[in-house]
């Protein structure tokens, strides 16, 4: 295998597409603490879950027990026409570098949603429609699951209304016209359509918004509108567990060429393409017989895993979800306006919390003045215009293949290239005209949203 | 081979990549009249267009006897990160219209450029960058020529200066901060910075500007910048020449599962992507042994080949340019601006119009809400959201597959679907909020773009 000619664009048949997701959590050695109903504080059983969820999904979110769970011919199908997506050898960026290491990037860019949340919309619509449900609410903060979840709907002739979080609708007016295109009604949240809208409203007229604030009024739209029930692009395991496919693919496509990886790479916001890119890597990282290692990247304006608590938390400003055992900067915490990309979510999925705490995976912060001088250099030389969140990744890759051309090492990078660009040329115009700035929350500013962490006793 | 299961999505391995290009030029029947030098009104020599153009290009220009000319190690390298492009199934397209036609799409839009002009940006920076120039000129009307040169210049390390159409660059901002993302800078055109740009804003202070004058004022510099040289991304034949990689790729694709097509579709505005995804095709053509139609798809508010007349005319407002056999609707002449896709150029690559004017290709126009109502259904179905230029070509796919429908017949129709509408959100906004309309030009409107074709003999 060592000396199989490998391609620069490694791309598998359609034969190779995973025929089942993989699910973590039936190999977790410790399970994660189970979501909380905050009224009784007792777990949460599946029919409470069936409440805001679609019944499949709740179900997905509480299976602690199938490895793999089949994938659906239906969104099989429809998961054709967008994948296999491409791994492809960084040849063009390593000898910018003039690195030794060897860098490959599996690229979820390539669909008209612009990244991988794609492969979670189509799931949980899929399951919606199957259902019989006829509509669907859910929030974006940089669009891109906005978008994702529009053309799952569109494709599936489901409603849709999607809650935005409006200095995002601000900044990003295209991203609004691609889902409407799609036929979704996309209001920027806070909004009056709600009461929690209303009263966040009354309490600051003038903010923009939370992705925590747009989930409470996804959520109470659902609950009162019939047939209807509200979905979401990351945090929760089902998500994660739709993602999968994203690592499946990658590791068939190693194993096809013998490439032994010896570090995955990808950004974290909420863990959905982290935990779906690292998902089929992690049982033998926990046997002990991986010999790579995992490395999340987060922006330190919203370092949930770096500077965060393990503890209970809403995954709502609202209050309204589940209480979920993650790291956490607290329900109220809101990043920095100044903070360009995505990656702004307060919490983190329960089981790459749970990983990140039992030390299986180790997380690193970078600047968003460094992330965007990556992207750059990226753009230039691999020919794809990276979005902001994965540029985080790629400023990770580079300091990496920078650190191998020191020491000599002939590393296997492998990395998540989650998405595009296209609509966040906003922050490249900063970039491009060095208003672009740093923001680091001081303890004080972390402070406050630690102080909307509730105060239960399972946080004792 | 009738029996083989053809996957949705048709990928080739990077071993059938073509290794040459094809070049129409040695196997039309009747060569094309040559370009005329403007001063002499004789054929232009190599030596003539090596002026404007850099050596390699202004050879393969004039190359009316090689068949196949070799595509350089160098661009065969940069064209794996990107290609093979996929040639897919439209399954979900055909159920929605119900029809027994089967519809393939070969996709140019999977890259950042968003189109099928990267094919010929990174060969004509390969060549400049070769032959030791250093900077670029170009013009750009919707932005994707313009975006492709920009990457490719920023690969191969090369200065651009890009003439982007007025009315584009406020409409699509974003297009001027990809490239400028590359490092091109960009400069609305008509401008200040050249003597035609003053003469037209002399003449006509509000003017949102054409291709045509954009061309003037990027020759122009280039004439007056040493170590530069102009370069354009459609019209001549050496950037047809480029873009046979589409055709040669959708021929390989097709020939290996068997299928053979009954319908050839693709839009023309310069005749770049057409020309290029039909070159390997032609042949057969002009033997009489094709069982194949090819059918070029334009807007009927350029209706360059349906209403245009065949004649010797600028490429450019400013007549700087060699004159061009060609159908034209005179260098004068500028689409309304209520037109939103490009396709706006008024003339036509000589090839082109020669197959067209001795009767291998048709042609038909299609009026752009019709064309949007089809970009929608698809983006529905297909799950990508597609350029307006690629959506008239679908619009004819649309009704050939609807006519299928009426008469039973299973055609196997194959499209190029040109690019991605990502930067094109203000089109479908309009088409959204049904404020787009359509335009036809009078006869006395083309006769106002008629009265600038050059009054000489050639054209007597």
């Amino acid at each position: 295998m060592a000396n199989k000619y490998v391609p620069t664009k490694i791309l598998l048949e359609e034969s190779e597409l995973p025929k089942a997701w993989y699910n973590m959590n039936a190999v977790m050695p410790e399970k994660h603490d189970p979501a909380l109903n905050p009224a009784t504080l007792k777990p949460c059983t599946v029919d409470e879950l069936k409440g805001p969820f679609c019944d499949e999904l709740a179900a997905q979110e509480m299976n602690m027990t199938d490895e793999y769970i089949p994938i659906p011919d239906e969104i099989k199908d429809f998961y054709k026409m967008v994948r296999p997506s491409p791994l492809i050898r960084a040849h063009f960026l390593e000898k910018v570098l003039d690195t030794p290491a060897e860098i490959y990037y599996k690229f979820e860019g390539n669909n008209t949603s612009g990244s991988h949340k794609l492969n979670s919309a189509i799931a949980q619509a899929y399951y919606a429609k199957k259902q019989g449900l006829t509509s669907l609410t859910t929030e974006t903060g940089a669009g891109q699951w906005g978008t994702a979840l529009s053309m799952a709907c569109a494709f599936l002739g489901l409603d849709l209304t999607v809650y935005m979080v409006k200095v995002s609708a601000q900044q990003k007016p295209f991203r609004k016209s691609v889902m409407e295109t799609y036929g979704a009604k996309v209001i920027p949240s806070p909004s009056y359509t709600t009461e929690v809208g209303k009263r966040i409203l009354a309490a600051n007229p003038t903010t923009g918004g939370s992705l925590g604030c747009a989930v409470s009024e996804a959520l109470e739209t659902a609950m009162k509108t019939p047939n209807c029930k509200y979905v979401l692009g990351s945090v929760l395991d089902h998500v994660i567990l739709h993602q999968s496919i994203i690592g499946l693919e990658t590791k068939t496509a190693l194993e096809k060429y013998g490439i032994e990886p010896d570090l995955l790479i990808s950004c974290i916001g909420g863990g959905s393409n982290f935990g779906g890119f690292i998902a089929p890597f992690i049982k033998d990282k926990i046997n002990g017989t991986a010999k790579y290692d995992i490395l999340a990247v987060e922006p330190p304006s919203c370092p949930s895993l770096t500077r965060g608590k393990y503890a209970y938390d809403f995954g709502d400003t609202g209050k309204m979800t589940p209480l979920l055992k993650m790291y956490t900067l607290g329900n109220g915490f809101t990043p920095s306006a100044n903070h360009a990309g995505g990656l702004r979510y307060h919490g983190m999925n329960p089981i790459v919390s749970k990983l990140y705490h039992d030390g299986y995976i180790s997380v690193n912060s970078v600047e968003q003045t460094k992330v965007f001088d990556a992207a750059v250099m990226f753009a230039k030389s691999e020919g794809i215009l990276p979005a902001p969140e994965s540029s985080h990744t790629i400023r990770a890759v580079v300091d990496q293949a920078l650190k191998c051309k020191e020491t000599g090492e002939k590393k296997k990078i492998v990395f998540c290239l989650t998405g595009t660009g296209y609509f966040d040329l906003k922050a490249y115009e900063q970039y491009n005209n060095k208003t672009m700035t740093d923001y680091i929350p001081t303890d004080e500013d972390l402070a406050k949203g630690f102080a909307t962490i509730p105060d239960i006793p399972q946080n004792k």
